[in-house]
């Protein structure tokens, strides 16, 4: 037995001068406020969440060093990046986040001032979307720093909107400007809780994904989960600025990670001026892309593909 | 931009040859059949999660390679423990566990026949204690194999039960042997929902804890949430068949991943035959050992230390 490694787990409730970081997580909960009545958070077996609602939304993601994101990114982008990741898949369902759990491995030779400063960057980024981080676990390990969050919220007034209620007719809609996000905004995004919530409430709103895997894929996975088509319209696509040449567009459909919404709309009328219009949802399984005048199948690529594949 | 690493995420919606273990983890989840009237599980954003009560219970837990097993492991013992730990937790709040997230980062280099035995492990855990697996997030990486649970649950009728409710004169109990877990109980121990539940409903259950970090720290823990102190009884202490030596005692006040319950009771009556009394709870702050007739301040030793800095 004792040949086994030494574990080294620390949990968020330990109290460790080593670990002081993991007070001032709590300290900064405390000062935020969030902890809904009856609420328990930081320092028991399990946290317990009082909820509004019937049911809760939970939506976990993973971000690794090396995959995720890389040594250029600060201690505060990770932990920004790592809910806000989350957030983005409660938007997607128009729900409303409530609390937060944050598991991290860190590396034992990573510095526990930038653990501190993910910590907070992290609590930052949920607080502004009035979550509360209530628990987690925290390991010290000898492999490359990983970061799975898992967030809790509630439906709003119209239920979860899922995937799968898109029908041939309804008009495809996006919340921004697509690809190139790579080189920035993947570490700074603003997840679309707001645009999801107000699409919920003002618009007969039929499905909704949000885009991680880039519009091509989370198109494909719209239709497939409605049992649908789509046709994409290249003209209408809005690219971000700063992506230059002929593969823009190409940038806009796969690159993933830009965390804009696309949803369905049934019968549209006014529509909120930051929604764009890319496409249609159309009988038959076939994803589309109108390009100049040309309608050509859309090749199967996206996020979890190499750009130098498809290349 | 194309300088960036390649990133390599797979959602569980995601299909792909490569990955049809993935297909084969919803599969294991329709035939378990154990998603409420409307739920919505893996393949969307996010998963939605119908509860009775008016709120949840929430835990998460990280396994890594290296820290928590070892290659002597199995995949089934590592997917059993990734999410038992988890429900352990929530025992220890008296709950009862509904639905898990899980967050598995699988080395470039794994067999994805194991990722499909670990995920099979996990499941046929969850499933014995009507969990379904709703959702979560994979990614292939360079680092070690890493699996975060989250599971959600529901508190009893008597709502969670804390780790700060117990009084001086409260009588504390665990609910089974301790020590040398590490020598193959930590793979397959049993996490004690129905104990947990029990004592909660026919009890004067005043604080419980789960015992992961050993007797000893997990009972300062209690004792520091509940502001009292502790006196346990070396000469009651369960002691896991197996261990001998002098060192016995010691390996079950320490070595920690155990997952038996640590509870305390007020004015208890009959007991049930699976709780075995340990000590009582004290005034003032003082965590002291009674061996051989003598009191003894009981150090801070526990599962976060390696065992060979104590000897």
């Amino acid at each position: 037995m004792s040949s086994d490694p030494p574990p080294n787990r620390v949990r968020l409730s330990t109290h460790s001068s080593e670990f002081s970081w993991i007070d001032r997580v709590a300290d900064r909960e405390q000062q935020a406020d969030l902890g809904r009545s009856g609420s328990i958070g930081i320092g028991d077996d399990a946290a317990f969440v009082p909820t509004h609602a019937s049911g809760v939304l939970i939506a976990t993601d993973t971000l690794l060093e090396g995959v995720h994101f890389d040594q250029t990114a600060t201690p505060e982008q990770i932990g920004h990046k790592a809910i806000a990741v989350n957030l983005s898949d409660i938007a997607a369902m128009a729900g409303s986040p409530v609390a937060a759990t944050v598991a991290i491995s860190i590396p034992r030779q990573m510095d526990v001032q930038d653990v501190d400063r993910l910590m907070a960057g992290l609590q930052a980024t949920a607080h502004r979307f009035n979550v509360s981080v209530v628990g987690g676990d925290t390991t010290v390990w000898d492999g490359p720093l990983a970061v799975t969050v898992t967030v809790l919220g509630e439906p709003g007034p119209q239920g979860p909107i899922t995937r799968s209620g898109a029908q041939p007719g309804d008009i495809l809609y996006v919340t921004g400007p697509l690809g190139g996000s790579l080189a920035g905004h993947h570490l700074r995004f603003e997840p679309r809780i707001e645009f999801g919530q107000q699409l919920a409430r003002s618009c007969a709103l039929t499905a909704m994904i949000d885009i991680s895997d880039g519009l091509a894929s989370d198109a494909r996975h719209l239709a497939a989960a409605s049992g649908c088509g789509i046709t994409l319209d290249a003209a209408k696509i809005p690219i971000r600025d700063g992506l230059l040449g002929e593969s823009r567009l190409q940038h806009a459909l796969s690159d993933g990670e830009d965390f804009e919404l696309l949803c369905a709309l049934r019968n549209p009328g006014q529509t909120p001026p930051w929604l764009v219009e890319v496409g249609r949802c159309t009988e038959g399984g076939d994803i589309v892309l109108v390009l100049d005048g040309r309608t050509q199948p859309l090749e199967f690529i996206g996020f979890s593909h190499s750009l130098k594949h498809e290349e």
